[in-house]
């Protein structure tokens, strides 16, 4: 069902952001897409723990890659909500994020993302984000 | 009404974040705080835009630095879920962010936190954040 | 700026929901609409408080009365997501809820809604709420 | 693992709501409850679908039952946050929720809740809802 598979989506990601330290598309089975992003020092917490902007940067472009992995390139998909659960806090290791879509519509999507630490099965967090498809004549401008 | 002024806020989260771009505290005014990022390049998105995970880690960061004006230098209070609408894209210029507690209890804080471009007066996002104030016995530990 | 009044808004939200208990549109003030509900000990819960889903069924009805006060008798907006935090436990009294549009776009729309318990300054819950504007070959239809 | 079964949860949901028309729990499966709501014509909305405050009623309910199951009859638990998406227009007939925890921890409980039309496999809506657990000296009392 998948229309990108994992080499497609990392490089649309590896392009959209260049010279960035971006997530890696580790898997796509079925419609749900497995990113991880390589956690170090710089990502860490008083406490040792991953900082939630890292969580968030996370839930959003496996979000992104989820939709894409179904629609296409479309790179101009933006994000117009994210709201995110902080569950438990992870140790500093990698994240592994899975993002399925729940609605892929005309105009609109909505991506479930579970979070976990790498080679653990309890989720540190959970999200639900969505995105605006553009259209041919697409109202979305920088102001 | 604050208990910590500009220049203590600064430290703590200068501090918390060593050697990292963090946000400047510009003003405490009453009970809420504003705070500035320093935009550039590096975060930008195709279309000559903000990336959504800055505007998220400034919603953050900025809700952090408000309830720690009115109650002290609490580190460890800890994000425990963000929602953030993006209204419109912004342009590739500094982001202002206006954080205002709508609630500080014993154990949980709820922050409301708008974002604007930096000398424009239309919203570009708007959050809504919940921190938990850590207690004595706190659970709150890495899995 | 609002191109329907306290009047016209009332007509529209007690002719889409006819026999039920409806808010009462209180005020148009700008862009923000102040929408009452009569609360009785029906919409109790134990402790001699609000149930969360009255609150939540005011913040969506008077998210849609502001965005109509904005745009016309749009009446098949729907929403696509709410999110609501609920900051203290209003007293069993009558709820006031105060919506202003943060974002009234082509084809989305954002409300900001704040709940108070009449006469008290207090607020007891906050929202966010998202309204898609149906156009003409509108997508959304039942299953 | 649940410490309540179905007979259980629904005793405290009607006594709970006295004369109410409560939504019927149907399963404890695993940490799953799914729950049940009859819809008839009081809960539709023009173009023939059920409102969006139903299913925020239901949502609410479930993962109330969800966490009750789990911990005990903790009756006085409340909600902190609500964060829903509305996928599809459901048609106007009986809606199943199926409520999982996400975390249990000692002051909050988060759980996902998955909304669908009853006989059908497309979800209607998704939710993410916190509670608070009282603790002894609990804070939360009506303003």
């Amino acid at each position: 069902m998948a229309v990108l598979d994992v080499t497609q989506l990392q490089t649309i990601m590896t392009e959209a952001f260049p010279g960035a330290d971006v997530p890696r598309v580790a898997e796509v089975d079925g419609d749900t897409v497995t990113v991880i992003y390589a956690v170090d020092e710089r990502h860490g917490r008083p406490g040792g723990t991953v900082s939630g902007p890292v969580m968030m940067m996370l839930a959003d472009t496996a979000a992104w890659m989820a939709i894409l992995a179904q629609i296409g390139p479309v790179v101009l998909a933006v994000t117009t909500s994210l709201h995110i659960d902080f569950l438990r806090k992870p140790a500093l290791r990698d994240l592994v994020a899975k993002a399925t879509p729940l609605k892929l519509g005309r105009t609109l999507a909505v991506v479930d993302v579970a979070i976990f630490s790498l080679g653990h099965t309890n989720m540190v967090a959970k999200a639900q984000v969505t995105y605006a498809i553009p259209t041919a004549n697409d109202e979305s401008t920088p102001q």
